[in-house]
């Protein structure tokens, strides 16, 4: 069992909590408070941090925030990092994958120079693609499956010859490749109505299940769908909607404490939500 | 017309070859005489550039192998684009694409912040996963088709219910999504049979060919089915086999003038069969 894995299942039992929280920090989208300090980003990231610690159970970095500002924002995103709990696991949203000698390099950037503790990845290229990353026993690695935006019509849904939809086909093929317990999908709650299916079809793999929230999907049924049998190994990303409030409400905040206190009740909420559901 | 695509063309006209060199630079494969500079990968990269530059159309910097080594790396990636030359494009091989709001980060950082060309995208998330990228018209986008490794017969070569695999779908959704002529595809040389039909079938791509030399594609094949019907509109990336001589040559290096004679000299043979073929 990966113990990345069995790090975020005790934490999700002993909480009650599925809550991944997103760390796609936008400098053109921080509240006014943070922008008197001299690192803004970072400012804003240890404020969600301390907002909501003590419900989350991962914190997921959108590598693509941090890249848009270069090695400023790369640098950020590494000195993030040494601030999250040990307890709480940590997910670099990179979407990476490539022919296999590559594929190991970015395995490195992410588990071994950067140490999070999982990582998203896309399958178009297949299993010699992914496999640098599963040869991680003790990390979690996400495979794309059947992502929350329009798009997914264009290839995911697309039906195969052989039947059922392509991301059913890699849901499929996720699960015979998972031989360490260290393999996910991600799964957008957008589609609810499928997301029991797909959970029924891999009852042993971790789910990592975006768009909640600003993508519009119902929190609840993504809890109760979501969970496996032991109402664990799964987490909700939820990011626009809880890190940054809404701007008639943020132009109230006097500093940095009401920013904080506004999170700490909106994943308060969700956490209410959860707990309920679970 | 794409200026980018502009450029290339008009260059492979001039210079009668297809030649992208990929940067794919590993400090551990690195020949001995770059080892006692600061800064190793950086000089090799430079030197590459030197012993390259007159017949090189493009350099595609492998991102996987600059964020292996954090900072530092893409501290040596963004130097790299520097060194080259104005007339030469610049890809960056990234693989990337996520949901729209994050795509169109990930273009910022490759396009504003890193003023590459070029990019490698992933079709997996479909249309508004790539639109961010497309949206600059006088870049160039490479969409993943039919990739050069094993694992493309997992899901790329996957037979769809409306007739033809996974690929050839990809292949003409990108076609139609191209408004601004500034689209590509990757399609492996390694599957030569096919690259001849999927020119036939997207006669108005650009197409990056990976997979010739160490991965064992065909140089005279690749180049004849991939140019459209000017001889133009193609590149062939061609890396290890050529930044990386083999230890018996390197060995006898007694500086960096000596990799340089060594890498020229495979270039001017690759150049040689390109122009023979065009």
């Amino acid at each position: 069992m990966s113990s990345v894995r069995d790090k975020a299942n005790r934490r999700i039992s002993a909480l009650k909590s599925l809550l991944c929280v997103g760390l796609d920090s936008d400098v053109d989208k921080l509240p006014a408070v943070f922008l008197k300090y001299e690192n803004p980003v970072l400012e804003f990231n240890r404020s969600v941090i301390r907002a909501t610690g003590d419900v989350a159970i991962a914190y997921k970095l959108n590598t693509a925030f941090y890249e848009a500002r270069g090695i400023a924002g790369l640098r950020d995103m590494e000195k993030t990092l040494t601030h999250i709990p040990d307890s709480v696991m940590t997910i670099a949203d990179a979407k990476r994958a490539d022919i296999g000698n590559t594929s190991k390099k970015y395995a490195q950037a992410f588990f071994e120079h950067w140490p999070f503790d999982a990582i998203t990845v896309a399958p178009y290229m297949g299993f010699d693609s992914l496999e640098p990353f599963f040869a991680y026993k003790d990390k979690l690695v996400f495979v794309l499956c059947l992502t929350s935006n329009e798009g997914s019509a264009d290839f995911e849904e697309q039906t195969l010859e052989s039947g059922g939809p392509l991301y059913r086909s890699v849901l499929g093929k996720v699960a015979s490749w998972s031989r360490n317990d260290n393999a996910g999908v991600v799964v957008g709650a957008t589609k609810s109505t499928l997301l029991g299916d797909i959970r029924r079809e891999a009852p042993s793999l971790f789910f990592l299940i975006p768009g909640v929230g600003a993508q519009g999907g119902s929190l609840e049924e993504a809890v109760d769908l979501g969970v496996d049998r032991n109402r664990q190994s799964a987490i909700i990303n939820v990011s626009r909607s809880l890190i940054y409030p809404p701007a008639e409400v943020a132009t109230l905040f006097s500093g940095v404490d009401d920013y904080e206190r506004a999170v700490a009740a909106e994943a308060s909420k969700i956490h209410d939500v959860m707990q309920r559901v679970l």
